[in-house]
């Protein structure tokens, strides 16, 4: 890289740096109003956030920033592909280009309108009526094709509403796959809910808070969140956010009627944690210290909570501690008779409260919806109505009103329509597929959890995955760690095993 | 005002709402740091921090806004003077103005410079050595002077420094106060401190920290704190932030073996957040949401802490409550001793800890010695021997080692030499004269006070002080408030019956 490039690469950074200052603390604002705000801080921090907003997104489409790059796109060829020069300057690219494409009248009139959209939802899950948000909703979808259209050339209108998150995805890429793990997980369920249900009465007794909260932490730091470099506090739904990869933060919501709900929350959460501590100290500030997608991110939550957090190794090492901290309820439950309770396959109305197996069938008809609603051959009016036959043909289930129905989830109401629920289910599928290949390169992993010990684990995915931020993209990180493409036949195969054994099929 | 005007200060005022939402957001960055923050995020916190007031000093001196500015000054004269309007575009001219004048390469310099010399007084404090931070603070010193260099025109080279947070004060306006102070305190605390000494043992028993958080949030709430509106956590100094007029956070700091510590520093901060509270709310979000001036604020917090919170009258309704909250420490306690106690005069060698007598002592030695170094006539390397001399003539007291002399006060080591001190006693002075008027309109304040009703009192502040926020100036509002200039009497006259009574002088 000559001096001319090496100079124009550190105002890059340096802008880049500013931009991510501004986001970081943007980042905070919105934690603390999650976490510990008064209610009285609600509404001008709903203008400083937007004003942050904007102020970041007028930094990134600064045409200097384009000049930058331009001038920096030959130094692409002189320097190493897989050095860390190389993927800024690729990944500040891609941003940039993005960003520039959307006008900044746009942005505002987006972030308006899903305020008023998000509070009206709120009403109307209240009042269980759908018909107070619709004509909303309406204006979101028009709003959300007209998104998809900044970016002409796409093959699906989806397609740029999901690259936003899930960059490369594509609903070419990701239908096939959905409709193959459609058609197994119907029978699957089907098999499984006609074997005698499950008993998991014994996650339903009484669990106090601050007992909760104590072994959430304590498994939290024992899969290998350092505390130094983060904390945990209670929301109403739980979620991680980062300041710097100094600070990565989980929240954590307690039910003291259902044990599940806290644990299994947390340890998803300290997943997404793990990956935003592991990223290259190198590249603080700078937009590779991000996940590399949803769909990666995902990854590593499921994968911590379900294979590893669900597993039947995971708890021969944690659940005598468990007991110990809550004798009265456990002590007279066997290790296989809890083990058998957090892995209750049930079919129910609620995506957030589903199990392993049924979760995916809750995403995919989602993910149909917004598909049909961005191809226009559903309407916003008729939402309501192809929910609930959607719910009654995947998972045999009918919701007795809308809030248990069309209205469970925030996402449509607070953003696009399109371009989010396809990660859940692809983070499920990678999931297997990464753990797949950590367990095939160090065999030992289901022995070491068996005891207590994260790091081997840990150690594989941070060398392999976390490290690398956004260095690499979806596609070239599954290649990488897999040598495959994104594939579900891990995935299932790890779904049959388990609930296999679990219940004898 | 023209529709020319009227455009004009609607864009006048998003640009100081964009300003005031950067200011907000790198308050909460610093409430975060010094509240919750996990110590990992230290470095990008500091690099953010920069960030955003670099950010917000560029808005602040846009030519754009010199633009506008210079275009709304017909309009003061056809806006009624006493106007938010009118108010609103004086106090951006001075903050306007004020803020070209320092150029950004130096605010950059002098904020580097500062990073720097904190960490190594907090060493140099460590290690009881003022040598270690001695060549840092001269440069502080050439950089204050700098500072005030860049408004010149000044009587007195402190003036620009002080004129920073107290708008309008002036070393002419002080130095006769304090000179005068001074003289009548030192043989105040001499008659004193020849009687017979209080017996403050019953504040140095053990307090559980729970319930003295407890207790002290009880106090504040009762004091008129709207916890709608705030909140309270802890921290190594105990401060006031505000990131809206809703949004309005103290901080305390508790001992367990002092029950003064956290008491007391809960009802200053609590004074300060009272009046950031009590703004007219549609200040919200331009800069006269904020104190009148530090001495303003100053005299608010102590005017809750000391002559409201330190008097018979208010332990008269809380003592019982404290008594019930500590049964074993004070029930054989009487009230005539804990009112004793906590108002112990004692000649002592830390500001923080220092009694309501003693306590401008401290003060004026400070202020006096950075008006000497300004001034040229004290140098950065005498300063360690030059505050023990003042110590040893004005509290009779002599520093064991530096770490409880000259390295006790965070203030040079983190800003300018000069600026900040004055502000402490001003504010003292300023309470009683406040405090006086407020008796004189309302008879039944005291009377209140002693059955636990503060309402009379609070409601007289807001309505006189709170609700202005910036819109007058602290020379404008005492005017207004006690129809006299600043003066020292109602102070000396409180301090001598209160104490005359308390040592039966």
């Amino acid at each position: 890289m000559n001096s001319n490039a090496y100079t124009r690469l550190q105002e890059l950074k340096a802008r880049l740096v500013e931009i991510s200052d501004i986001n970081a603390a943007a980042a905070l604002l919105s934690w603390d109003q999650m976490t510990l705000m008064p209610q009285g801080g609600a509404d001008a921090r709903g203008r400083q956030l937007a004003t942050l907003e904007r102020l970041s997104h007028e930094k990134m489409i600064n045409p200097e920033i384009g000049k930058l790059l331009d001038g920096l796109q030959p130094a692409l060829n002189e320097l190493p592909p897989d050095s860390t020069e190389a993927a800024l300057i690729k990944v500040a690219t891609r941003d940039h280009q993005k960003a520039v494409k959307i006008p900044t009248s746009f942005t505002a009139e987006f972030s308006a309108h899903t305020s008023k959209t998000y509070e009206a939802w709120a009403r109307a899950r209240a009042e269980h009526n759908f018909k107070l948000v619709e004509p909303l909703l309406e204006k979101t979808l028009e709003l959300s094709r007209q998104m998809a259209n900044f970016f002409p050339g796409y093959q699906h209108i989806a397609d740029p509403l999901i690259d936003q998150l899930d960059e490369g995805m594509t609903v070419a890429i990701i239908r096939p796959l959905f409709q193959k793990l459609r058609s197994e997980l119907v029978p699957l369920v089907e098999q499984i809910t006609s074997q005698p249900e499950a008993d998991d009465s014994c996650l339903r007794k009484n669990y106090s808070e601050a007992d909760q909260l104590r072994f959430g932490l304590e498994v939290a730091k024992r899969l290998g969140y350092d505390f130094n470099r983060g904390r945990e506090d209670k929301s109403p739904h739980p979620f991680t956010t980062s300041f710097s990869i100094g600070d990565v933060r989980i929240t954590t919501r307690i039910k003291e009627n259902l044990l599940a709900e806290a644990l299994f929350s947390t340890i998803h959460e300290t997943g997404h944690a793990l990956y935003e501590q592991g990223f290259n100290p190198d590249f603080e500030g700078t937009p590779l210290a991000d996940g590399a997608s949803m769909t990666v991110h995902e990854s590593q939550s499921r994968l911590w909570e379900n294979l590893v957090g669900k597993s039947l190794s995971f708890w021969q090492f944690f659940y005598p501690k468990l007991q110990a901290v809550f004798p009265n309820q456990l002590t007279a439950v066997p290790l296989e008779a809890f083990y058998r309770a957090i892995n209750k396959v049930e079919r129910s109305l609620i995506r957030t409260d589903a199990d392993e197996v049924t979760y995916n069938l809750h995403v995919m008809l989602r993910f149909e919806l917004e598909i049909e609603m961005l191809e226009g051959r559903l309407a916003v009016k008729n939402l309501s109505e192809a929910w609930n036959e959607l719910y009654r043909n995947d998972l045999g289930v009918l919701p007795s009103d809308e809030s248990l129905g069309v209205l469970q989830d925030m996402h449509w109401y607070s953003g696009t329509i399109g371009g989010y629920f396809q990660s859940y289910t692809l983070g499920n599928i990678l999931s297997a597929q990464i753990y797949e290949a950590a367990v095939k390169a160090v065999p030992n992993i289901p022995a070491e959890i068996a005891i207590g010990n994260f790091e081997h684990l840990h150690y594989w995915l941070k060398e392999n995955i976390y490290q690398y931020g956004r260095q690499y993209t979806t596609r070239e990180i599954i290649k990488r760690v897999t040598g495959q493409p994104l594939e579900i036949q891990p995935y299932l195969n790890y779904l049959r095993h388990k609930y296999g054994e679990l219940y004898k099929l």
